[in-house]
């Protein structure tokens, strides 16, 4: 429960961290990450060519995951505006149901029944837990509002939605297909669940975004940070996923 | 013709009376609003295992419009700005195409045909009908512009082109499945036309949006209808669409 | 080289000559344009009666082309705000995907394997081209900043990608399907290619936007190019569309 509070209290001051980081000097780590997922989209597409037991959808959704990633932190590193308060969620409006969807497609890409229901409640939920996002942050920011937001609680059950709809409809549809699949859909749903819990982490650890906590990151940390674990959910992920495919294939 | 022209009257003040109604105390039933949307939500999921014949999409997409309404409602209730001129719309926009997604699925779902291309048509033009909304809002605030403007015009074609297949297609689709399903169709899409028009009424009668007019109901009213209206258009109706196809599916 | 440099310069003032046009006296070409779009969408809808080889997805995705490019136009010409700085993106971020979609289910229609992930690839190829041009323009105004934007140089290589898969992929799905598809497919690409380009051409000649240059089409002429080069990439390219699947379907 406190917890939970603390995540709210920092994802709240999310918005006055656009600045500090900009100009933390983490630029060249900015431009790292944007030329890796540039780099990443081509070498998912090159790689399909390689593991050929890969269905075509995988590598264009990963490549438009890491695009569209890359695009959105370009106003980083230049003078954009328009974006530039709510580009965290930008990026993340497009890309977390894009990563969600590569996810659940793992567990059913071999499966004769249709899914289109429950892929569509699960990338629809990842969408309406962004906007919950939005809607925290803007209301926490409004000057006459005092605690945490409907919103945010909100946004916590339907994450509880998501994460049941991850480890029970569609781990079950990786298991009727084989035992193969399924231990590969766990270790990538594991993966995705560890490192998106990972994010409130080091906001709480942030001097910039949280200062009555622990304070360990300075702004240049936290700005680094917001780096390296988008680079393992985006990049490393679309090569992770690409190559559990291609195992679950040569097993089966 | 006259009608008509009331009705952009009063439309286009629709921008100036959230405050109006954000102040008018009506904030309870704004709250009762919004936690009826989440245990009705919540509801269908559950009713969807008593009603064991009807498809899963449907619980899902009843979900969907309600889950979205709650939270764009909390913008009314909690210091929220990002949303707040255009949070009706921003409700409409992703609720009001579910919600024409929902009636004609409930159309279509037992037809063998393939009918993406009509089910887009419908879906689509009711976000170009919203977006209308927004166009000829947004018009009738600069300063000099006088009349009415034509994206309101526009809509009301659009309007009459959805009504037609709502009632010309897609009844037809009902009717070649089974007598049963078109007659529970058609129960359902005369709710939603009757209720769709009754916000047009409910905005005419409304002192603070039309002051012009009889101006039966104040602030606190209005606010009130803007509870009631949505309450049967997403609420209800999720359930009323669910036990008419568990009905259609007992008789069939 | 230079010459991606000219329509560089010439596509980040974009923004600036929405005023320069919209008070260039332009008004009643505007209007002829959004009238034409509004009439063409009915024509669409006629035609298909008359030409019955034509799949309705065609006329459908053709009067949602024209529809939400006039709806968007309506605000040169009425004082709408809201938009207005963003409104030729507004209307390409809708509207040109449905042109390449229109396109691409040209050469898959009769195609009997799947295509949905190509066909989604090159959707959101051409939706993310539109997003680098918004960015490229906000990074070009604001004061700090000097030189091109990389996103601008992003956009170039997604275009060649889009258009690898126009020629490549898609063509080759024509072909499998008839000598005659693939003939028709061919003009309607090297068409829409062709206006698509001519779209900076027009913006270098212009004075307002580009007065260094050769300075050939001032404020009036330059609007006028803005309603001839929609008018053939939109209306007519939907007649011709159809007009080719027509023949298409006649010849096989």
């Amino acid at each position: 429960m406190i917890g939970v509070i603390l995540i709210y209290e920092v994802t709240s001051r999310l918005f006055m961290v656009y600045e500090a980081i900009a100009a933390s000097g983490s630029s060249p780590y900015i431009w790292a990450y944007i030329a890796t997922a540039l780099l990443s989209g081509l070498a998912y597409l090159f790689l399909y060519r390689v593991w050929d037991n890969v269905p075509r959808r995988f590598p264009i959704i990963h490549f438009f995951i890491v695009s569209w990633s890359a695009l959105m932190y370009l106003s980083f590193v230049e003078g954009q505006t328009l974006f530039s308060d709510y580009v965290w969620y930008m990026d993340w409006i497009i890309s977390t149901p894009l990563i969600v969807l590569a996810l659940v497609l793992t567990a059913t890409y071999k499966s004769e029944g249709s899914h289109y229901d429950l892929i569509g409640a699960a990338m629809g939920l990842q969408f309406m837990l962004i906007v919950t996002g939005i809607v925290s942050q803007d209301t926490a920011m409004s000057a006459d509002f005092v605690g945490i937001p409907v919103a945010f609680w909100l946004g916590c059950v339907w994450l509880a939605g998501l994460i049941y709809l991850l480890w029970g409809p569609f781990k079950e549809i990786a298991e009727q297909t084989s035992h193969h699949l399924a231990q590969k859909y766990k270790i990538l749903a594991g993966y995705i669940s560890l490192f998106f819990a990972l994010y409130p982490t080091a906001w709480y650890l942030s001097e910039t975004v949280y200062p009555e906590g622990p304070a360990v990151l300075g702004a240049f940390e936290t700005s680094l940070a917001f780096v390296i674990l988008p680079f393992f959910c985006k990049q490393v992920y679309g090569f992770l996923d690409m190559y559990m495919i291609h195992q679950a294939g040569e097993e089966m």
